[in-house]
């Protein structure tokens, strides 16, 4: 099994993470716990950092703050110098409140209201990315308003479709993102962006899924918004001075999952997209891409306190741990496989296959589906690995349970970056009369 | 499409909800809003307390408030005579800050922690459900601590399972909830309990499931455990004085759903279970019911505002609205169908079929999969349909959506229950540093 990150065995037998054991995080937090490595997460912006870069492109990192986004978290992304995506007014809220520069956001989203437009104009944001006609028209007329002009990229639908769950699959034609370069009335969309007053079109963006492990869907779907970036040239005669690849990066969640090999990949794509503009005698956009689990998924941890365990009459064996579906929504919304470790006895025999499930009076409230682990007793600490992204983003207070709080460790340090909730967060917006 | 309630369509063909126009409700709290039907809420709860009696026998309707708790809900229950059972610290902080009668709140949960059952026992509440040996010692230790004597049932597993969805089927030899009956092991345990110098044993509770449409899995169900109550006189000589039957009864979310007629139901199953334990010589013991979804679920409707609408290349006709999957999960969880129509031109002639999807950045953001709706136009205002249970209860602040209002309506007057968060809602219990 693979640990990530600072993630080691301790001398003690104990799982170690930020220079910090497990243990002392459970009993200094409490549990439920989320973890977050934070070298592992700035490491990972690193690595984006100096493999997206070549010679002659101007290229661009992009954090996908709907992975995880706290006031924190975008401090950090912008002290490593990425720029920001959010696709709401709350995540662009947080953005603002935790002082990123405003330039250097980009904010997306298939319905952005009239309000969270107009939030985007008054802050000067980067980039909007406008997702349809609609939306042109829309941000247009606010921008008149304002007497603004803001630079936009419009979102396009390639048509291609990577191979990764239904659900989080974003890009085939009849996704709700975007606007089909299959679509004839494109050219007069684009052409209607450039020449509009308020807004100053710079390019595309497209995004082919999420949790993809499929190199060939990223060259094949670059190849094919290339060639369109060319069939604009020769109809419209406008040139794309900007391109977003989006992100969907796939990780690591069990041992069975393959992820591209990130390094190698980023440089050849670099090259291969070089390649076919110069090869179709473009000139070349400046490119960003925008990870977001892969910055930030393998590098959190969940830590339970172990409670029952329970061998069923048809001979399911469960451990019942003192979290559940609600902060832990991927496994049942998805199907997702996890996998993880006794905390507090990390080196034990893995002996038993168990199901790790929670407290919530829901069947589907499942963790961890199977694993192997040593017989745990109860107030062992098990740690769900590669929980960092889409968790305590998705988590909520179902069956009233409260949410996690969350800490980042680093250098033996560890830093309460979200409170656990309390009780009386359950009742605050709450009226009796 | 069947109205429920108070729903009808007023003269300005508008729908209306508990006397008022949903597009007052709409302009004077904003949308997304969660709107309950007051009037059919206690109907509700007074079909169940009218049917769910029998001369002769004890019975209590105990509302499952999981399916949607706040305290005006715990109050209004309180105020029809039911009681109402809890499935974690946060629902029972909820019901006793709500100044519900401690002795008639029940707590139910496979996996409750000590401060849990500290707090249960504190209160002095009306039973706890205890679901395994495990928890059983745990409870006897800490009842010991606090010197007090707590009334319990042994949840138990029948082996009966609903055809319903898979995930929240509960009941079948390999359910996390309750001791199995076909383990030996029970009449030991249950000997046990009723031994117990701190807790006070009064009967059994089981589960079979929920959304259940099928009759006959309740009177199977029922007559396994009515066997087994008598197994249990026989073998060790223990009358159980309380039976609580669960809960499940499914509700109409689409024509296609043909739930249980409970008026007629609830009196057959009495005589059902009278007669039961009658031919087996038993004594009678006190009947619970615990519906939860019976109750709230066609009680509540989601007023969206329509922003954009688009048709994809593929042909697929979205309707893009200003929730999402944050505050509508069950169609990506369970894939359950709804449906709905146009609050702001109600009789309109419903000639396109649209798929509602919200404003997330995610494919499996679906609300509705497929409706024939009028052609709307934005600024229309989308009512979508019972979602009165779980839906405010598992909403989430995924991409940092703000969680909508929830408003009772009845007679013509709204009162706010839950106020909308804002944004600072979302950063309060964050630190930077």
């Amino acid at each position: 099994m693979k640990l990530f990150g600072t993630m080691r065995i301790n001398e003690k037998n104990h799982l170690e993470i930020g220079g910090i054991d497990t243990t002392e995080l459970a009993k200094h937090f409490g549990t439920p716990l989320y973890v977050m490595d934070e070298t592992l997460i700035r490491n990972n912006c690193r690595l984006f950092q100096s493999n997206f870069r070549k010679e002659g492109i101007q290229t661009e990192v992009v954090y996908a703050s709907k992975a995880f986004c706290t006031l924190y978290m975008c401090r950090l992304i912008h002290e490593e110098g990425l720029a920001l995506d959010v696709v709401s007014g709350g995540e662009l809220y947080t953005a603002l409140k935790a002082g990123f520069p405003t330039n250097r956001i980009y904010f997306h989203g298939n319905n952005k209201s009239d309000d969270e437009l107009k939030m985007a104009i008054d802050a000067s944001i980067g980039r909007i990315i406008i997702d349809n006609q609609d939306e042109m028209q829309r941000l247009e007329a606010l921008c008149g308003l304002y007497k603004k002009r803001m630079d936009v990229l419009l979102r396009i639908n390639p048509g291609i479709e990577a191979h990764t769950h239904e659900y989080i699959s974003t890009t085939h034609n009849d996704s709700k993102f975007g606007e089909s370069i299959f679509n004839p009335t494109i050219y007069g969309l684009i052409q209607r962006l450039a020449t509009s007053p308020y807004l100053n079109f710079r390019g595309l963006h497209y995004h082919i899924g999420s949790q993809i492990f499929d190199e060939s869907a990223y060259f094949r779907s670059v190849e094919v918004v290339i060639t369109f970036i060319k069939t604009i040239k020769q109809n419209i005669g406008i040139d794309i001075e900007e391109l977003n690849l989006g992100g969907g990066f796939g990780i690591s969640y069990t041992d069975t999952d393959d992820p591209i090999d990130l390094s190698s990949f980023l440089k050849r794509y670099l090259d291969y997209i070089e390649h076919l503009v110069s090869s179709l005698g473009l000139a070349m956009p400046k490119l960003y891409i925008e990870p977001g689990r892969a910055i930030v998924g393998n590098a959190g941890i969940t830590l339970y306190t172990i409670g029952s365990t329970k061998r069923t009459y048809g001979g399911k064996h469960y451990i019942f741990v003192d979290g559940g579906l609600h902060d832990h929504l991927r496994t049942a919304l998805y199907g997702a496989d996890y996998t993880g470790i006794l905390a507090n006895r990390a080196r034990d025999e893995r002996i038993n296959s168990f199901t790790v499930t929670g407290k919530s009076c829901e069947s589907g409230d499942l963790i961890i589906k199977s694993i192997q682990l040593p017989l745990p007793e109860r107030g062992d600490l098990l740690a769900v690995f590669s929980t960092g992204a889409y968790h305590y983003s998705m988590a909520s207070n179902y069956n009233r349970m409260l949410r996690p709080a969350v800490v980042f460790v680093k250098d033996g340090q560890a830093k309460l970056v979200v409170k656990r909730e309390t009780y009386d967060d359950l009742i605050r917006n709450e009226r009796m009369e």
